[in-house]
């Protein structure tokens, strides 16, 4: 069971989406709260009803379409506007408008920021916070502050800060939450002035840290040390220029190393498939590297470690991956060698061992290709293929590629009036019989991969429901996207599902589309293989109506 | 000047390069080499030679290809076999062989590890420390010791990593680096031990951090602060699982924050630069959100923020970004509307209201087109396009682009045998005359691109410089890359340069391949309506044979 006292506050739909390259649908915001409510959150902020239309009809639609079990929704806003009433302000009103049970008011807290952008007096700011968290108190909310740029307000003018505080919390505010807003602090800082401020003020103190000097983590837990129990994030550290604090690894960092259950060992362990869905959600893949939640998080590489990591991983994990849902995972790559081949192939079911002439032979091969561009570090299905094709022999051995590729083609046309037609055709030989296809697509890669299925899915009924779920076109470092001649090469890495599981190939090419080609045929000989192999016996269809030529 | 004393010591040649996706050939080891010695680092850590062939070679080329300034190389290695002796140790005889001013070498300092990893005893490990680290400092190496996985080690048995620090400070090493290796260490505790151990020890200290628990740079400055003045890290953070801490955050951190000198304050205005080239070498894009040298670092979205930030950008900053060599952007998306606008149009040199016509108009197209997938964050070309047509009137305006596009096709075969070929055709009006042209290239982009120049070159000869540098394809969440009928679309980012700067426009379509014809026209659009826009005159040239059909 969760701490209920301590306050996991997200801001991914406010925050977050400040975010350069984030555009979110109000169906894409409603989906990242239902993930971020189970994930175990206890306070998701929507956005600014009355300010952005968008967040106005997330609030709307949210108090029929999503059923929160952990979270209370937010309505994020300012203080009143200066030398007005706040029960006539229109902001404050389209606050109430919401019908949220939390309103979140930012607050002003350096005097140059009330004076350049709120235009005002300082006296008049403390008025305007103090009337406007009575008046959300009055009408029924919980009201957190967000006290903005409290901590270089308080560099320059600690009294004034301390009064802010003071004032938010004397109005009924349940929190004051201090912002690192340009994100510029140090833990050691941050520390001190929470703790200085929590004595002076004897307010209940959140922390909302943004990541500019590359501590937005570690600040977080300085002011949690120092007594802050509401700590406010965003989903993969998304947010302005360098970030907010990244909330899974602060939850993280909270749960297993400082032992504070702000969500339960449930939620933990399902951590990594949350930031999986809202990534998917936002568009913005999770960086491999990211603590806890990458895919690369607890992925080895190094050959140096490789022989030891067979003997005990504990020893090479800082926590064990289970309890944050993901997994240790090794790479196949030139630094690795051997070991890594054999660690990889046993991740993957293949009993093999390093000094083996399988292994070393497919550890050469890999070699050469990646000094020709490839990677398989992402494709493990392709890495696999080449595997089986050095073990075939030793280990009984995959069947042959039943179909043999003689020619593709694609054309694209812009018609005149508008209007683009992709078309691609091949030229197979199943068996040795010819056989064409066509098929059309969005584009070159979707148009060959049509074809291909249009060819190949009578025949090979289990390909039916392969599917090309994403691809990324990388050009190679020194190559000429623009044609200058130096040997132009593009590697395509190509993501593709069966409906269940998920796999990737790599293909690389002078030409992009055939880079395409090769990754997306890597994909169907997988199928294939994988078919022959754990199907024991021939589960090849005869359809009586071949599409042959 | 920078500190003399203070050393600061890269590594992303050894362990950045355990990254997963980073294959770096001898020639990019030794460019990168260079861009880290003029960013000011004082030792390169080069790699293992002897156990990795690409090592020993970078180092057999680096002694007469590079000329360094700051650096002094080191070669990585570790300490003798366990029971032999270090002179005919070939593992250590190798690390003398590279020819190094400085040698590091790792020694476990953590019980479990010297049993299992290197299979001998507690006793035999510290003897192999000292005898290696006697030897090398013998042949006249400046010696560094790694203490792998000290923090964990310390935890387990304080004494015996207390013991190896003593034993290799003893026989000569000019510093003990303390390594998190698995990454999980928090800055409180990481403080502690590095205090401890200079107090129980008086050796020197290095301190070398993993992001696993997403504190590497908060954890190197606790050690700072501790008293080590030797700090291990790699640009941009590369390294394995969650990476090392990043060496440029904790070198503007220590200067900007600390007032430690590390660099000159002249190379830190380079840091921007001098990370740009190296991410340029490693075929890994520079994160936009990396602190103080991403693209995004110091950008503002927030329509929140962008009136007050006309007032007063200093505000809003942590740092200048100029002293990082880094500079303040603003974007334009829905969130910002007409305030972002106009700012943006005002770094562009256009003089607008936020209040005016042709501003509300562009906010409002820009509005629109996000919701159809577009994205100007990346395309100030695309952007200054969009603005410039509604300016028209306005301030006199641009010229219509002159010429029309009526069709385009593109042509990839696949020949039997091998071979690719890829052939574009474009059908344009330019100044109501027809006209067509052929291209080929390595990929529909590249023969739509070329096919393009062949058109208009003649005509326009600004075009002649004209050169697509990358670009990106992105499926469109929601979108259907394998066809599933939803309304796919895909957002192309090209990036263009005309050898002096660069650029970025944007297309959206449901058929990649349109996508990125829509990218490359504004690119000439661009480029024709800034020549138009800066010449004054027309300075369109008369072609005596065109291509004209």
């Amino acid at each position: 069971m969760a701490d209920q006292r301590f306050q996991l506050y997200d801001t991914t739909l406010r925050d977050g989406t400040q975010q350069e390259g984030m555009v979110l649908t109000v169906e894409d915001k409603l989906a990242v709260a239902r993930h971020l409510d189970a994930f175990g959150v206890g306070f998701i902020e929507g956005g600014w009803p009355g300010a952005v239309p968008k967040d106005t009809e997330f609030f709307r639609r949210a108090a029929h379409e999503i059923q929160l079990h952990n979270a209370q929704l937010a309505a994020f806003g300012a203080t009143r506007k200066p030398g007005a009433m706040v029960s006539s302000d229109p902001q404050v009103r389209a606050l109430l408008a919401a019908g949220t049970p939390v309103v979140t008011i930012v607050a002003k807290s350096h005097p140059r920021h009330v004076e350049l952008a709120l235009r005002t007096t300082l006296a008049e700011n403390l008025a305007m916070i103090g009337s406007t968290v009575r008046f959300l108190v009055h009408a029924g909310r919980r009201v957190f502050v967000d006290a903005e740029h409290y901590f270089d307000g308080y560099r320059l003018n600690r009294e004034y800060a301390l009064e802010v505080v003071r004032i938010a919390a004397d109005a009924g505010a349940e929190a004051v939450v201090l912002c690192d807003t340009n994100g510029g602090g140090l833990p050691d800082r941050i520390g001190a002035v929470v703790d200085d401020t929590r004595t002076a003020t004897g307010a209940r103190l959140g922390i909302h840290c943004h990541d500019d000097s590359g501590c937005a983590v570690a600040n977080t837990l300085a002011a949690v040390d120092a007594g802050a129990d509401h700590v406010q994030g965003t989903a993969h550290g998304y947010g302005e220029r360098c970030g907010n604090a990244d909330l899974f690894t602060v939850t993280a960092n909270l749960l297993l190393q400082r032992g504070l259950e702000v969500i339960s060992l449930e939620q933990l362990r399902e951590m990594t498939l949350s930031a999986g869905s809202i990534a998917e959600l936002t568009g913005i893949p999770v960086r491999a590297a990211a603590p806890y939640v990458g895919a690369g998080a607890f992925t080895h590489k190094a050959g140096l470690h490789a022989s030891a990591l067979r003997v005990d991983p504990g020893l090479y994990q800082h926590v064990d991956p289970a309890l944050v849902g993901n997994a240790m995972h090794t790479l196949v790559s030139d630094l690795g060698g051997r070991s890594s081949v054999e660690l990889k192939a046993r991740e993957l079911g293949y009993d093999v061992e390093a000094g083996s002439e399988p292994v070393a032979r497919a550890a050469a091969r890999i070699k050469d290709l990646e000094t020709r561009g490839y990677s398989f570090e992402s494709a493990d299905a392709s890495f696999e293929l080449l595997l089986r094709e050095e073990l075939q022999g030793a280990v009984g051995g995959p069947p042959e590629c039943p179909f043999d590729v003689e020619t593709w083609r694609v054309g694209v046309d812009r018609r005149p009036g508008g209007g683009t037609r992709t078309q691609a055709s091949v030229r197979l030989r199943v068996d040795g019989v010819p056989l064409s296809a066509a098929g059309e697509g969005n584009g070159p890669v979707n148009a060959l991969d049509r074809a291909l299925h249009t060819a190949l899915d009578p025949f090979f009924p289990e390909l039916a429901a392969l599917e090309v779920v994403d691809y990324q076109v990388r050009v190679l470092p020194g190559s000429a996207v623009a044609g200058d001649g130096s040997g132009a090469a593009a590697r395509v890495l190509v993501t593709f599902s069966d409906g269940r599981r998920r796999w990737g190939t790599v293909g690389v090419d002078e030409n992009t589309v055939a880079a395409s080609w090769r990754a997306l045929l890597d994909a169907v000989r997988y199928v294939l293989l994988s078919g022959a192999r754990t199907g024991g016996e021939d589960r090849r269809a005869r359809p009586t109506a071949a599409v042959a030529d």
